[in-house]
């Protein structure tokens, strides 16, 4: 049996309390707003994943750079997720939600686990103390530990994108224009300098868009926890767009045919 | 075995074709449009979500509308959904994607199913040249048929809202002041009122949220077929908002001690 | 908000109780069984369903049936859920049960409804005092009610299987065999041989495995709208199956590949 | 975009091939075998996950202990991933399958992450070369290395189940009656013993129910990494049971309601 430890006669009840969202016969109110009065027509969808995460509206600062971090997050191409939910739809195409939540089972430490991990590092690194003055060493430790248990540090490099990620100046110019660029943002660049030179490939790991998300959670003090969240949020829009397309012009059965072909060939012959 | 009905030497194999997203080196594409210099720091979550389904940017009045309807969608309270992402959150929380997931697998026909239902009725009933006047019979049709078949009417009455559902109002009236309130609109408005002629319940049969939401959809030509794709992406925000707030705040522990406790009481005595 | 009904001051609560299992600190009791002195080493997996899903342990003619219909459901070859599940791993290998949730998300209606749909056609039709000599009459009406309505009567034909399916007359003799063909098996082979006549097919519409399975669950006492956990059983094992030799030959990143090379492919001319 | 770094011109593809399954119109072949003469009415449900997993049937000592094995993962009474499979099976009964999914998602580090982790521990300790005499001194050094990172050791000691998990000596006679107790089982139980003197916890730290099953399944050389597979196929026999029950007797609502009417109480007042 799996047991709650305190599943005996002594435990002690603890009270279920939420401040997410309630309704009486007149009313909705979400995180103390009124939905239809504070919310509907007033926030865009960005803004209110804001409010949903954080308990508060966003500044019009903060809404800028967060609904694109969100965006950043949206479309990949096709990905093993939406192949994964593309195929699920073919099966069960009166659950689109079933399809939905087999393409985000995917976002594990594969794809999403990255901007989470840089999220850590920079979270874990900087104190409520830290000053500019001491990120460098931060760097130059953070490069040293990973290089000694042999581990890639999350959040720089690309195996495409080179020798810059298009985005990744895009996201650190936003949260730069909205004064939303400090520590983190000035550490995981000096993190990437300090991996360029410690491991001699100048110009070779720049920061990547898991990254620059990672810098731009911790700007706007979202716990690393909670970055995979951002990044599944971002997927499922993607993924209802691809299902979508696959409405329109469906390649699931496609993908499902050939591959069953092929897999099982060697045993008709 | 499931086989596809033509794996078989004299298959024809389609050509895989996607227009959602690629990218180069350089750049990253997005239905057309380059993710850096037209999307991230100009289109909001909302924008994006159109963009993804429809495959063009919203003008300014649809990115109104169709940010409101799903902000309708992200937030309900303590729902079934959300207190099962909190419990698989408690059992997996290394995999924040799976609490996600488990949480929108909930989205079946007794919650997701009526906005999609209300869709699917107004889509069905009005064709290229059904004009206005054609509204009023058409409802009435709907209305009878429903009676005769003893189903309920997806999107009218609400069993807290009473008499009306206060998000329909601020739905309908961000439609009309942005030009979004046609045909579909009207009909949903008016089978409501059929049908509280028709069952003798004046008043107490109004259109609901996910009525407004059918009949909002409809207007920005979106398939009923996906519909429920728009509630998976609302709620997805909700469930990590509550995800958010059991990082905090956990209750999922408490909620599965009392229940086992409970539900295994008559076996300790 | 979705609301429950009877959320309001005047609801009462209902007692929560279950009788699956619970444990003290010395033994642990499923369904009124001692786990380690009656189960463990006694009951094989599929008996061990069985008193899951009936509450008591099938006899060794019932356990004979009850495996063999699960046996039926576990391995299909390369489905789109097994490569569903196989994509999932790729991206959140940490996380097995993730994919295996994944690839059983594709068991919606287009492959696991139709042994529900040929229990559910069974089970609506014999009633208790029907006999026998009531099948052949039931059947014709299935198959004219099906005819009118202009829907695919569950159960019967393969597009591969021809001219008849192999695993049918399997679960048909061990069905006999154990005692356990009684008047849902009849009325199953009924309605394919009225199906046949009907439309003019002779030898081409037999009773497929579905069929058979609906049929064998029905005499069985297995409520209808359980046949999908009972598949869902079965292709969980053949899921991990799938992942095992996943882990040996891996095959999901080369799916992967061509799939998003060759569906972007025309951006790059 | 997620790239697979060889999605380029120069990738050489892959043949994909897979031996699970395949079918012609007159047979289906699974693993080498003919479901229809060698399976169906001759290996029960665990032996069928036995070939598989393994790619052979196991002999008649494999098979009784890994049906043992797999037995002991079906029931735990009301954990939290059936409490999640019964609240979405509420929003979603038409999809029994996402309310399985659901179940299993909560399988992650907290309740399934302890047999991979005993697998693990013993699968990294032991070498093909090594012996019974060198396993005391493995035994100690495993409990050095745990005290020193201050980690739990996966395998031992359970909150409720004391002085002895009742499924252990169960689990660990029937592995030792069919000849398949050898070094895995014998380190596991050293290390117990090792943790007990270390630790100054005489009788308080034995092998639990997961540490015999990491052992078994390493006595099967089935690799750790699957060893989350085989939980999930015991849990989803029992998640369907729980949904049988729930069918019969549904808490699902009462458990959703009384959350919600406590968590929001505050408001109300």
């Amino acid at each position: 049996m799996d047991h709650a430890p305190a599943a005996s006669p002594a435990r002690k009840p603890k009270k279920l309390r939420s401040d997410m969202g309630w309704s009486d016969p007149h009313s909705i109110t979400v995180q103390g707003l009124d939905l239809c009065t504070d919310i509907l027509g007033h926030l865009n969808l960005g803004d209110f994943a804001f409010l949903e995460i954080k308990g508060r509206r966003p500044d019009a600062r903060e809404s800028q750079v967060f609904n694109a971090l969100l965006g950043t997050l949206v479309e990949h191409g096709m990905t093993p997720m939406v192949i994964a939910a593309r195929l699920t739809y073919l099966g069960a195409p009166e659950s689109l939600q079933g399809a939905v939540a087999a393409g985000i089972l995917g976002m594990g430490t594969t794809f999403a686990g990255t901007a989470e991990g840089s999220a850590r590092l920079l979270q874990e690194a900087i104190r409520p103390e830290t000053t500019m003055e001491h990120l460098p060493a931060l760097a130059e430790d953070i490069v040293a530990r990973h290089r000694a248990s042999r581990t890639a540090i999350p959040g720089i490099g690309h195996p495409l994108h080179k020798p810059i990620d298009p985005r990744t100046p895009v996201l650190f110019n936003l949260a730069e224009a909205n004064g939303l660029s400090g520590r983190y943002v000035a550490l995981m660049k000096l993190v990437a300098q300090a991996a360029e030179r410690a491991l001699g490939k100048p110009g070779q790991l720049p920061v990547n868009a898991t990254g620059a998300i990672g810098a731009l959670s911790s700007e706007l003090d979202i716990p690393w926890r909670l970055c995979r969240g951002l990044a599944v949020i971002g997927r499922t829009i993607g993924i209802v767009g691809h299902l979508a397309e696959e409405l329109r012009n469906p390649i699931g059965r496609e993908v499902w045919e050939r591959t069953e072909d092929e897999s099982s060939e060697h045993n008709r012959t």
